[in-house]
């Protein structure tokens, strides 16, 4: 039998009646012929209760007891939906992460799969079992303790289990119904994509676009599992939601997939620093050994051996940056005169495959916003992708103009 | 080290701040140089709403999945036990039941441990642990699925660890502060008992006083393991709670240690039975197999081949019972005219190990119901017990009346 992967997301799973709803489905794929995995979150608001509860015991918490406490939200949803399953006839199980086993690193909170061993749960579909339900999330280390894969962990779990099995295809249901050439939010013109290529939904997924965690995409793309992102609240269609693919697979393009934006995002700006070889080396080893996030990075032309060096990270994680910048100037590894953190900014996007072999993009996108009065701080690029820091205040706006400017809107 | 088993029920870490009471009083055992083992349940309710959850989902549920969802209440508290003692420096660590791994039965929700093996856990308190948490309550298999050990089951969960690690006593958190000679709620001049004796607790759990679960006592009094119940929610005092222990240990006691009550019972008549050689056996082997608890059970004297068979059963097995019994009629298997139910009866015990050596203790409990004008309906005995139905309306009279009679307001 093909085996189909399907991922129920929290608000997907949140009351019994949505458990029922999702099972629904799951009988639809069921009856078709498939041999169906499915991964549950927690019901919405659980893992965030049991997080609140570790972090008001310990706020330096045990990232092991951490990990034991927020993966039961899981359990109790794989045994709901194994429950709901057999209650409409159809032959389901649950599994906890230990006993499938998710073999994962020992790094908890943030662990990797390793291995996922496919005999026990292929045994039980020779059986008759039509469904193996997985609580999604989580693992166990080495060492035999339970792990979590970091927030949104669950989507990398489903993508894991659609490489191990071979699975046609890996449905991940959320509560929106596809990828968006931009935010409907702030965009009305916003459109669904149908397909979208894996290395451009890698780019929109870490730019912001909450749809799919970043790493189930990259675990997509190297495994070549089709992803569908899809409602669970309309109605069911096979041509519903987004297929993340191959780019062979998408016969025709825009030069620009989508428009993202991100409100996270804040500038750093080191201060005259004392410009020589390795400076930016000494500045960004220690961020990055203090766990912090630097996006983008700009340094300034030196004038008389100092220079300014500008980066962006989480806004949540600049008291850390400024923490560690401070130290290393108090050990004598760098020299600056001083530190600005500018949270009043945002990150805005253009992504698309098409830029490989469109030049202009980025000096459109830049004539844009000139265009719009909207002045540029930073800039990055990469192959199929054009950032650019800009004022907060300018967010929608710049948004709407991109969106317009790249004809987004037409299919 | 000697071993101290704790066992904290799920009052007792209802809140985080419970939690941290808790912790204290295991700091203060592990400061008086024991290596302490934490029982843990669910904080209050939770069970519950599992519980709500898959009977909702599920009215004839796969016991495995209620299993998989009902334990995870316990996982959570430990793990948050776990961190509330690392916050106060306490080495500790959670372990759930299959990581210890607490070996059962297959039968699930009402499992049986069979086996903890000690290796896992004593080579921690080698390397300096303090405190080993454990989600009670749970346990895992042969098959290698989680299993539940039945209500109240996280007290055999500590008196089993007790016995498994010969601890020196295992201490049972509760929410009253010991065993009464009876309800403190109906009969006010209930006194607290510092010591009782395994058969009569074991007497007085099973006659419906809530402060430790039956099999619990059971096992303590196989394995002679010293267990004490005291309230987490009082000042700690060595000489607190009462003792549950060997009936050596105990210097001198009432004849009579307690009086129990219970209105979960229900008398059941099957009226005009035809008597003939195996009839009792017709009856109860289909109640048992149906699982109906059945408790007194009075054989009137036979008149004409016909004879009353009365016993008494769960008021929640009624409807259960009179199906079972109506089925057996139609099948032959037996003959009778009519079932009548009496929902409005209650039972009344006067427990004592004194009772093996002073005679008319029954005589004196008749007399007692007798002078108050209480008519009594159904009578059973044992060593240590006296039972009776009486009408409902007369509980909190029958239980005043005997606590002066049998002067327990007196040490």
């Amino acid at each position: 039998m093909p085996v189909l992967v399907m991922k129920f997301g929290g608000t997907s799973v949140a009351t019994l009646d949505r458990i029922r709803r999702a099972a629904k489905r799951v009988g639809v794929e069921v009856a078709k012929g498939y041999d169906v995995i499915v991964i549950v979150s927690a019901m919405s608001g659980e893992t965030n209760k049991l997080v609140g509860f570790v972090e008001e015991t310990s706020p330096l918490f045990d990232a092991r007891e951490y990990d034991a406490v927020v993966s039961s939200g899981e359990n109790v949803t794989a045994g709901l939906m194994a429950l709901t399953l057999q209650e409409m006839d159809v032959p389901a199980r649950s599994w906890q992460g230990w006993q499938v086993p998710v073999m994962t690193t020992s790094a908890h909170s943030q662990a990797r799969i390793e291995e996922i061993p496919t005999a026990n749960i292929t045994r039980k579909f020779a059986e008759g079992m039509k469904v193996a339900v997985v609580a999604g999330f989580q693992g166990i280390s080495p060492e035999g303790r339970i792990t979590t894969l970091g927030r949104g962990g669950s989507d990398t779990t489903a993508v894991a289990f659609a490489a191990a099995f071979g699975a046609e295809r890996c449905d991940i249901y959320t509560d929106v119904d596809g990828v968006y050439t931009t935010d409907p939010r702030i965009c009305e013109k916003a459109r669904k994509l149908d397909r979208i290529a894996f290395e451009e939904m890698l780019e929109l997924a870490s730019l912001g676009a909450k749809v799919l965690q970043t790493r189930s995409v990259e675990l997509a793309m190297r495994y070549k599992v089709k992803l569908r992102v899809l409602s669970s609240f309309e109605e069911m269609d096979d041509a519903a939601g987004t297929l993340v693919c191959d780019e062979e697979d998408i016969m025709e393009s825009n030069v620009v997939a989508g428009v993202a934006h991100s409100r996270d995002e804040a500038k750093m700006t080191l201060v005259s620093v004392a410009d020589r070889p390795g400076i930016a080396a000494a500045i960004f080893t220690p961020l990055a050994e203090a766990g912090v996030n630097v996006d983008m990075i700009v340094q300034n032309i030196s004038e008389e051996g100092r220079t300014d060096m500008t980066f962006s990270c989480p806004t949540n994680q600049v008291a850390r940056a400024e923490k560690v910048m401070e130290e290393a100037k108090a050990k004598g590894e760098i020299n600056f005169h001083s530190i600005v953190a500018d949270k009043n900014v945002c990150k805005i996007s253009v992504v698309g495959i098409g830029m490989r072999s469109h030049a202009g993009v980025a000096a459109k996108m830049f004539r844009v916003l000139a265009n719009e009065g909207i002045n540029i701080q930073v800039i990055t690029t990469s192959e199929i992708k054009i950032s650019v820091l800009v004022e907060r205040k300018y967010m929608e706006l710049a948004v709407q103009a991109l969106h317009d400017a790249f004809e987004l809107d037409k299919g």
